[in-house]
């Protein structure tokens, strides 16, 4: 029962997992439930989601993606890999466009997640043709986004972009994930 | 401090308020902040805010917007319209594109609003030229979203999907909004 701050707060990026907690289905539905009771552009509703929890298919799925692009890293080791993915798919059936719905949807899903005290991140740059191939994804969705989700093994702190403004996040020798944010005063044009 | 399921729900796209409520500029800015501690892609934060919360600027944005076109509705009535207004816009010195960043932003400030005891909705379908030259917005700025704030007036209710499918948003005599959602089961494919 915290606060939304608090949520938004606690609801970093995270890349690094404890591997060996598992994710059920059942959680996975509940945070499918979260994005499906949120807005929709003319509520026509055109995402879809896939959910893998197996590490069979986790681990086709990890295989797909990047993560933290920005590091010189080849993404999370061996027992720090996500416990699950929401796949977020854009039924072509129903619109040729999907506006920001994934990003209402992957926000809800997230919230969620920390709230449970989970974690994780989203991936825009999965290898989709891979992607595709490997989890049999039919021609009629697109891939949006990928959800990585588990047990958070990392510290992620938030600080204030430098004179440089630069935003590209970094690792200390502690491996803590630093983000610079801009400042409200830089966002809130008037 | 309620969950975040109950906020959720509680967050429906409400279309009519009591205006005669104001939203300050305080409270506009700790939503953005909101915004501003979400994920965002690549970390590279190229949305920007515009805050609207006095009446004469609120109706030239009130006159840009287009509310629930699936009604044969004008939009709110005078007396029921929003007390605020935050625009979202994407920064074309930072990023070109701004996938679903927007949505991602949105959301946040909107569940931060539920929890405030206001609400609003997400209107993608402004009319963008009139809105940047009703308010000076410079070309630098991508119009992506614009967010209406206010006490809510009005109750939502979700419902099921018929067996016809249709997705359409609709009122009944006692100006109860209703909208249709798909079931759990037809959004996850797998």
């Amino acid at each position: 029962m915290a606060t939304i701050r608090d949520l938004i707060l606690k609801n970093r990026s995270y890349r690094r997992f404890d591997q060996s907690y598992r994710i059920d289905e059942k959680t996975l539905r509940e945070l499918v439930e979260l994005a499906r009771c949120s807005a929709t552009a003319a509520n026509r509703q055109p995402l879809k989601f896939m959910l893998s929890f197996e590490p069979a298919e986790n681990e086709l799925i990890f295989k797909t993606v990047g993560f933290a692009r920005q590091l010189s890293w080849q993404g999370p080791a061996e027992g720090e890999k996500p416990s699950a993915y929401i796949i977020i798919l854009g039924d072509l059936d129903i619109s040729k466009s999907f506006g920001c719905d994934h990003g209402i949807a992957a926000q809800s899903i997230l919230l969620g997640a920390v709230e449970r005290g989970l974690g994780g991140v989203m991936l825009g740059s999965a290898n989709k043709d891979v992607l595709r191939a490997s989890l049999k994804i039919p021609e009629k969705y697109d891939i949006l986004l990928v959800v990585a989700l588990g047990k958070p093994k990392e510290t992620v702190v938030l600080e204030t972009v430098g004179p440089d403004g630069k935003t590209t996040y970094w690792r200390d020798e502690k491996s803590v994930h630093h983000v610079p944010k801009r400042t409200l005063e830089e966002l809130i044009v008037r």
